[in-house]
């Protein structure tokens, strides 16, 4: 039995790593950590979580004296660099489900997060968490940069396409929907349910969202360029979801049968990204789960492929994309605890 | 044209009656007030509300010394008593769309808001505006104590079987779901998305929730006997809309006919109150309007009647029937800017 | 690993059933059966459920020549009961998840469903269940009867109660709100998102709906004496999720906490049972769980008590529990695969 | 007082036009059709409309008959266009809610909707029914085609710049997002609340959708070149509102500002269409007005305009433009009725 801690345990993702732990048999939550409500029982935070009733959340101080196997970081940008220096240096391995660890060079970290890194000589160390791209190097990491949830329904769909050179320089174009949960726990006029509810708007579109920055880096590592998306995200009467709708030009025309080949083959084997092959999936198929859905469409007389991309923003977009990472990182089996 | 002003129109009353006024040809809007955002264009705060655009809010100080016709106030209850005294001493009639009105007895006031009342002077002069059952006095006040929304969604459907002698004392059950602009506009934790959307959840049952004072003093005003009411609201995920089930006992079995000919002999020449006799109404057929819908059910072989009312919180619960309100008073053709 | 198989698998009960035993490590889904859809790759009506893709919907006549230790029936009422007789007479263990053998009496099933029972020789060896009410006989039995959404908010609350003998007799009110999958897959003016969004609407109150026969039976046996419920469901805007509000008068006076105490002492070892001390239950606390979460309040001057039972109408109130009665049945640990 | 009638008034179209016509001084709804509740009193299907409850749904056969000044036709594609000769034939004017008038050329019409048009020889007389771009001719008009929901939101936020000259042939994209009345009042599938909530999908993403036909035709027109849409719609948990993220390349780098001001002096005297300079505009801003609500972004380092266009797709993108239409028609003030 590993033992893990979560820091930062009173936002939505570190519940929702309480909520899929607790059906995991290898893996015990040893602490779980809140500056503002240590000394709580969790009964009193989470009482739709009846199996952690009795413990208490602790501050983080006292959790870096408790010995463990992995620690997941649920904090702001710019809070997770030094305590995972701390857990490093204890032997213990780290997810941070923030954007602390998921930048290589930190000025690209900065122009993005407005803040000098804290712990820059961690980069080089650190391993970008998207399984199905980085399987290897998750496994021998000692720290892991959890994707965001934007970038990671983008980066299942079109390194695929990238990969194999299909696409046209500059074309990516990433019309996002996102779940309120993806706006945090603050109540704010925004989260405001009559806001919220019977709306849709989008938000920092352009090339201004953050995680603008980690699909770009991401995209050209790949493809040995600089790649540019132009991304609306919108936020969209879903409590849970994430759905983009990405246009790209391809380099020359190709069939829709072409193109779902190209993503089946870079799938075929992965336990959590589908590729559908009659219809178009919908963000309520990936809702509660760590599975991704992908589909495309080719536009008739025109060089367009749509790529469509649904996963659970706190599914496969934050918490059980960690868990998953930790199944890796702890040699445990990948799917232990996240089938569904 | 009449003209008039809206003390406190940043919440969502305030911003309910800019919205039904705008389609009012009798009525010109010359003020509205608001301390937090006093100096801003309408246009910043309403942007779906052109028709104001080129407007200001002003300070209630500065309103007080603008000729107008009536004002409504949209304050919290304790911040109207005294606003109302200067605007009557002015000569500008007044409709207290909070709490302040509505009781005759200060001491009942002080019982459900834990404060004491500043002007209990008034209140011998005000009317509560419930125009159904207190036209003609409405017609003459010049200051009306606008009903809360869970006491009109009652009333109207409890008022003509108590008045008929029909109810048995103390047997008023209450379950009450009400949409969630009726928790106000202050961003909450129990008014964010993630956690109302998907969700219902009752709150202050029993006999706690300031309007159970209201229900039984306007119930007890027409039987001449004190009246308990049992009141259980639920936050429901609506953006807007109340319905109240209600479960009395009768003195002896009654039919549903009979029920329904009482209700309907109430409200035959009423323009918003509509009794339904082949359907149960639903809170939808209320949205966006000033309309109330009634319908009951009688229980075989017990001597229980289910009433059923469905209003809309912002509507007849609050801010049309203050333009009701004000069209009566104004002397002005009741259904005026109403009809839909 | 225990074999089961599912009949009538296209309903959301049957999409629930598999949904679940995903991850239970000790069942294998050894056939699913649909008439309409049989020859169908379960890919093409549940691409979400990855696990089951290369599965063919089979029909119930071929499924009856398969060797399985438990089926599971999700027809509608009336269709079960000589299906249940040809899987019981291979020794296969049935749990109907529709009415067929709720009820011990086939004229009280009759006189709710309107027809006659098909195969009334098999009802006095069903098993009404409830596990937290009927255990030992759930462990023995061959063929159990699941418990409908409603009373199985309703028992659980109530029972306790009934069965200190606290309640007076003919006063139990029952306010229920149930999520549209309620009322079930089939498209209808009822279900349409335009109608159902943004609404509430009660159907079938009095002592009208079906649910009301299993919870006056089960409520009577326990008190001894008849017992009848006054009920009201409310479809309300919710996918998953049912919410009971329930009004009982007391013989005596009682204070909040003696209420609580007699429900603790009820579940206190319940896995599945929740009693809340200190908050009213809502109903996102049970979605997707076999959790039921039971809270109380009395009313000041009044012998009423009014409890609050929140389940998931397709988790507790349909498939998880049918889980939970299977582990009982095949004498797996009861939680197994449920927890969350 | 001028004379109207509703033909086809059992669609969600047909019920938002008796709506809204509640509050139209001066016309009078003389008679509504249904082939299938003729006969009916509207207050059985339309309880929620008491203005109308004494009235009956007659046959379109009677209804030609009837002398009035114009005729909504609220039909399917196909079944306007023989009804609208009969209407023109007795000096009554047509404005037709479905596709039959929209297109000028027949094959094109056929393209899209897979049939022959029953009456071409009324096309060249129709006026499509857009009124900010051909108020003139709609004021000479005997029969118009009210323009589609999605066109409607993407003309106007894209028509200007077309005008201008500023973007580049065929680099149109446009990302919809609509409510699900947009689906029609038919229960099905796609329609079931539990299918739909909580979801988001698109269909017939590409140049499928008929819609891309009329948006193609009219831009077509206004450049002078063959333009060419991409074009994705989704359906999104709303009950009403439609929302077009539409994404163009411009000839050379524009600023934000230089776009706002091209939309600005195109709408400028427009009472229905808003240009928001600071904000970007939310769908719920539109919802039951006939109000369109545009806004843009530019991106950095790319010649990519982002377009916002939000209206109601049964205000503006239907029913409340068919008014305005009427409005023109009859010779009445152009937003009677429709403030708000």
């Amino acid at each position: 039995m590993k033992k893990i801690g979560i820091i930062g345990a009173t936002g939505y993702t570190g519940e929702e790593l309480l909520r899929v732990l607790v059906r995991h048999e290898s893996v015990q939550v040893k602490f779980v950590t809140s500056e503002k409500d240590k000394g709580k029982l969790l009964s009193v935070i989470y009482p739709h979580l009846p199996a952690y009733k009795n413990k208490q959340f602790i501050s983080a101080a006292e959790a870096t004296k408790n010995p463990v196997d992995l620690v997941f970081l649920c904090l702001p940008a710019g809070e997770s660099a030094k305590l995972a220096k701390i857990f490093l240096s204890q032997n213990v391995k780290v997810i941070d489900l923030g954007a602390d660890f998921r930048f290589k060079d930190p000025q690209i970290y900065k122009k993005w997060y407005f803040m000098e890194h804290l712990t820059p000589e961690l980069l080089d160390d650190a391993v970008y968490g998207l399984p199905e791209w980085y399987r290897e190097e998750i496994k021998k990491a000692n720290i892991v940069g959890n994707p965001g949830c934007y970038p990671t329904s983008v980066l299942l769909a079109v390194i695929p396409l990238i990969q194999d050179g299909i696409i046209k320089n500059d074309s990516i174009i990433v019309d996002s929907k996102s779940g309120v949960s993806g706006a945090g726990k603050a109540p704010t006029k925004t989260t405001h349910y009559v806001q919220t509810n019977e709306n849709l708007s989008p938000y920092k579109a352009g090339r201004v969202h953050r995680h603008v920055g980690e699909m770009e880096q991401e995209l050209s590592k790949i493809s040995g360029t600089k790649e540019q998306v132009v991304f609306t995200p919108h936020l969209t009467p879903l409590t849970r979801g994430l759905y983009s709708t990405i246009y790209v030009k391809t380099k020359s025309n190709m069939a829709k049968q072409q193109v779902l080949n190209v993503l089946e083959n870079a799938y075929k084997d992965e336990p959590f990204v589908h590729v559908l092959h009659d219809m178009i999936p919908s963000v309520k198929m990936a809702a509660n789960t760590n599975n991704c859905f992908i589909g495309a469409e080719t536009v008739a007389d025109s060089n367009t492929v749509i790529l469509f991309s649904a996963i659970d923003n706190l599914g496969k977009g934050a918490s059980t994309q960690a868990v998953q990472n930790m199944n890796i990182m702890l040699d445990l089996p990948e799917t232990m605890g996240l089938l569904s």
